[in-house]
């Protein structure tokens, strides 16, 4: 387990990233990390992500209550808390405006098009989040119901979230979501979309396992057409049957 | 308040990240800030912002005439003091031609679609000013209705003018406005455009209150289609009838 | 002949630039040099091109088994084995998913449109291997006809694989990949293609000898289209008839 | 009049530029700087210009034969000559491949339109010069009679070369070339051109005058489309008839 002060360095580092790549812009964007099961250190709000020293950093408890720090909580930290409440193997969490997967958010269609086999191993479909006022319980709770089976979730007419085992695990889900997101928006200027079969992405599931890095639950493209009937869930609380058919409409509004 | 020498320096910074991020090419664009109800400190003419250093800027009067530095005054200097007349809360202008908001400047288009619930926030909408030769009086005068209600305008076959409490303040918004260009254009590629509902952008209002940075006083798109009318004006000098009749007009001339 | 000190400062010099470009997200891609007739020094699994250090890369035999190194080996290994063993000239291998390029080769379409000389020379045309699962033998066979003609190819809904004398060379024929793919896409957005002729072409085939860095056996267009059955092949082996009709098949696929 | 010591320091620096901007891809593109009446200093074939160091450089003279350096001359060198030739008041060259205005030189479109006012005033239109083999008398010749009109020209199928009163101000036309690609380029994509008339371009031809680092000859739009016959040629040789015609012909295919 890394020191507080290295995690402090490590958010300072991936919020320039997310700064510098363009996945930000202005004050957008926030990150965390969980320091043990009563404290989150967060990025505070109305701050450049690409700006920040580690003393900028706040802490909160589970109830978003600012423990430590002089900067203001951002009004999104119950995004956070609700992530981490419904998903206890993570310990970080990135949440930014990456321009084209954004587009596709603001254009109301998920990123669930088997195009790309390393997208399918790594995140499996990304699916889009219905939308909610963002600072509001009304935003987060559009999230809920998918946080148990997705690591990358787009949020309607807003961004994206995505969270992992750490801080640059989140920050990396945040990279393959942009960066699939440009590829499918490529194969869609072509005019041309050669997806993989079923097959292939039942072969696909079987590659996943192989690799150390992946171990995302997302259903595999396979499964969310089928509802995410199929296993592969890594043991994680089933989304309650009424959220999982929203979301399974929300994915299939794809054309 | 900081210091002339800090002032300058976050000049430089701002320059160099205008010129980084593809804002301006060549020697385009300008950066302002007041230092006082008599003086501006603003950027040369025929320079590359990307290039400057602290002693390459210039101060001039509210006349515009240059009282210390050995280079020469922008022709666009006219706007900024415009800009510093109309808006005694502002502190700091950028000027810059970032390529797919100036796409839309030279296709006739404004950014006026909800279809960010951050960017409806942050700047409201942002209209497209009219032509006006640059470096004359004619420039300026098309952007005079606009300027008390918004803090981020596009320039018709020009490019895009930022403004607010700072330089750094004025840079943001030039980042969002980038930003948001980007994402609009994605959804006119992919064909899909879900736009935020009247209910939707009339919570955002309420949400606009909470976040500590979000002090423009640009109306939200609901309001820009109704005219203006409704409240949120910050105590500011309403544009007159004519000159806002005009910029309506040019706000929904957007399919 | 570098040192291996030195070579494995080149692979994390390219792995950085590979990451800054955009060319990998996450953890994607590998680059690999051959350190003798038994050794490949190689960039292991599951770690961000970006952040690597040279202590971080493995060394593995011929067979793919690792020899040194405490992180785990690539299971996309076997892909680099087979190109240094189809190809004796080669040194260095980069693989990676440009966004552009990978979008072309997730339609289902080849690089192989004659519309920029320097390209024409550098690389001929970029072929479109079939898909293979990642990670199996199956990619990497795909692969297996086009390798003794082809520097740069693309893979069906994957990405790209690059590799000559050196591992600078081959990540600059990833550069080329890309930056060709972008120009093509812009063609194709504007609705005007311009290509060269055949004798155009011929031209260029005589200006390819003249150009130092230019080694590649890659048919030029012209040959592609006639199924690569004119000369300039320096001497390495032929494809078997079957696998250059498949790839054939596969290269006029292109509208 | 700098040192050869910092010209070798600039060309590197702008090199460094072009690479980092990706208007260069592998060994793409070349600089130079004239030294006097009788000496080019300039960039090698066959390596990156990202990753050159001064003692790279080559110094030729006036016919192309190498003077000084270890490296080999590009091929692309006779160019160069020819510009200096034709233009006695240019002391600095810069020759690229940005890809969206490249994709136009692929395209078979010239930069014509007038869409945004601060490029009109800085190169005018930026014509496209027909194709010729690269590195032969066949490619400079379809530049020659461009180049007393114009301080950038597309070339086709190519790229682009941009030259001005020394290096710097080269590569800044070259950013600016890429940049009103990527404007013009998106106002393709939305459908909508809002063009410049003829009144405020001659407006603009007055605004061109003050400002201090457009020195260009380039006509104005509305000039080249009457055949580039009226004034504001700062004295230097008019191409030949048959030559302009053909220039003509070429910049009036865009739609």
């Amino acid at each position: 387990m890394p020191s507080e002060r290295q995690l402090r360095r490590e958010i300072v580092c991936f919020g320039r990233m997310l700064h510098e790549r363009g996945y930000v812009a202005s004050t957008d964007g926030n990150l965390s990390v969980r320091l043990d099961s009563r404290r989150i250190l967060a990025t505070p709000t109305s701050m450049s992500k690409g700006l920040m020293r580690p003393s900028d950093l706040v802490i909160v408890d589970m109830a978003g209550r600012r423990l430590t720090g002089r900067r203001d909580v951002s009004t999104e930290i119950g995004m956070h808390l609700l992530i981490y409440k419904l998903r206890p193997d993570v310990q970080g969490i990135v949440h930014a405006h990456p321009t084209t997967a954004t587009g596709y958010a603001a254009a109301g269609l998920p990123l669930t098009q088997p195009l790309v086999s390393e997208i399918v191993i790594g995140l499996g479909c990304i699916p889009l989040a219905e939308y909610g006022t963002p600072g509001t319980p009304e935003c987060w709770q559009t999230l809920a119901p998918l946080i148990p089976q997705y690591d990358a979730i787009l949020m309607s007419n807003h961004g994206v979230v995505t969270y992992g085992e750490d801080v640059q695990s989140a920050y990396m889900k945040m990279e393959t979501v942009e960066h699939f997101a440009k590829i499918a928006l490529i194969t869609h200027l072509l005019g041309h979309q050669q997806e993989l079969g079923t097959q292939e992405i039942e072969k696909l599931m079987v590659a996943r396992s192989k690799y150390q890095g992946a171990k995302s639950a997302a259903p595999m493209p396979v499964q969310a057409l089928n509802g995410g009937q199929s296993g592969n869930n890594h043991g994680r609380p089933r989304a309650p049957e009424a959220a999982r058919s929203r979301s399974a409409r929300t994915l299939t509004r794809q054309r």
